[in-house]
């Protein structure tokens, strides 16, 4: 079996080796910038692992693994515009480097490039392949239509944050799990649990995101802490906190998100204290606890030796336990 | 065989079928909007009737046909957006109805949607569909990009004025065309011969386009007369004049050009006596036809009776002699 390791050694040794045109030189510039700022690699990794539960030459996974980065990369790109964010794993976004109709159209060529990518895979499976992917994308822009929904938004329930985050962020690492899954050969219903698998995990690592943000150690963590306060995004706490606070409290709160002239810090303090005060800290443990219960039962269901499965267990633990 | 008109009833008929979730709303609705716009339809019908001239029963293409008519129509959400554009046939742009973000977010979902609906094609040639289609869809970002480079160029040469609008023009109408072959079954030397003749038409009606700017009737074209003068657009005459232009006549047109405060009739008199005594409409009409000539060239190369091909005749006769 392969190590977490091992997979994220062969997806950092093939992205240097895709293909882009040179000219325009404007066009694919920023398509091999965004792409060598670095990130996790989690999901393309995750493509590869689910490929070697199946099989040891995972080779006909590469070119979808990076298909799949390719696309999450160009989400970013796209989202940092909307976002207005300038700054991206501490460089500055496309859009400032270059400029926002460059971020746009080098975007969509990425896109386009992604697709491409995926369209390397073998034949007999391509079909089903860019039918998942093409599914895929669409409902992660349908989770950035929510999320953009919700920042002008009061009354966003738990429920509808979860949905958001299931479509923003969970659905691609099901379905990079399900697309090594399906090259490797799986049946049918170990697709299915490989993918609800994913889906889990994802939920917890977005919920963890969160949380990171309030209670992480700004050291270990490597983001500013309270950056969500600041910006009123709407986290699974600051959603929480709007629908249980109540009276005093709730008028504190709403306050605090409406009033421009807070000093941050003592923004940061105040709404920690009504997250802490609402029991949202031991709210958001329990529910990531639940979901990777969940997660854990759906890869446990998986028809395959357990031995196999360990590397994929022990990812999720990390992100559970994750402190950075 | 089908004619033209028979072949935009169909397109425009399944237009109308076209699925789309309707939750979110907001992501949905601004691809409904640009679609209900209206436009000609050429490039779907195009594809119809390439299919048409191998088989009678073009049904295997309207899907294919449909995809192409979303790709045209994600392209122009998106060109909108970076040429802030308030205006797409006679009603405000996506993104003036909603905003810069929706039209950035549901351009992407629209080219999603084209992937899917050209995955509709029959699986025998699904792959080199795809192929074509994203071979097709990263050119026509190169072309835009080109496009926008040139706003800040003073001297780009006809040629690589030729090579951007076939980027960002021509090789849609060839791909339309080569689509409804591939799906009609017609052998690889007719389905470049196709190409090619969609690809030397397309630069005939890029031409005109910049023509009919300049010399159209405001009746007839439909649109304001010189609107490519007011804005210093890089058509085929602007980019000639600069580099045929000399002496006190570059100058004057280098001093229209930069001068902000001229009156807009003035501007476009004196830009279209310089276009004259250059003798640009000649050089136009020239370029055109020599262009027209080839295109008919290739399509009497298609290896069948020419009596399945007068519709494709009529209709680059038409694109060469209309004036709207």
């Amino acid at each position: 079996m392969m190590t977490f390791e091992q997979s994220l050694d062969i997806i950092r040794e093939n992205i240097e080796k895709i293909d882009y045109p040179q000219y325009p030189g404007h066009l694919y510039a920023p398509i091999r910038y965004i792409l060598e700022l670095g990130g996790k690699r989690v999901r393309p990794a995750l493509t590869l692992l689910a490929c070697n539960l199946y099989r040891d030459d995972v080779s006909d996974a590469i070119q979808p693994a990076l298909a799949w980065e390719v696309f999450h990369n160009f989400t970013l790109m796209h989202d940092d515009v909307m976002d207005k964010a300038d700054i991206r794993r501490g460089k500055p976004t496309v859009h400032k480097v270059w400029n926002e109709n460059t971020a746009i159209l080098s975007g969509d060529s990425m896109l386009i490039l992604a697709y491409r990518i995926m369209s390397k895979a073998p034949s007999e499976i391509v079909k089903s392949l860019l039918e998942l992917f093409s599914k895929t994308a669409a409902e992660i822009c349908e989770g950035q239509q929510l999320d953009m929904e919700f920042e002008t938004r009061l009354d966003v329930t738990e429920e509808e944050y979860l949905e958001m985050i299931r479509l923003k962020t969970a659905v691609m690492i099901g379905a990079c799990l399900k697309t090594g899954a399906m090259i490797g050969g799986a049946k049918m219903n170990d697709m299915g649990l490989l993918y609800e698998f994913g889906i889990n995990l994802g939920l917890v690592f977005q919920i963890k995101d969160d949380f990171l943000d309030i209670y992480g150690d700004p050291v270990t963590f490597g983001k500013t802490i309270g950056g969500d306060i600041l910006c009123n995004k709407k986290t699974f706490f600051l959603v929480n906190a709007l629908q249980l606070a109540e009276g005093e409290e709730k008028i504190s709160l709403l306050n605090r998100l409406e009033t421009k002239s807070y000093n941050d810090n003592e923004k940061i303090r105040e709404v920690t204290a009504i997250y802490n005060r609402l029991q949202l800290r031991e709210r958001a443990e329990k529910k990531m606890k639940s979901l990777y219960d969940k997660a854990i039962s759906e890869l446990s269901k998986v028809d395959l030796p357990e031995d196999k499965k360990t590397v994929l267990y022990e990812f999720a633990k990390q992100l559970l336990e994750r402190d950075y």
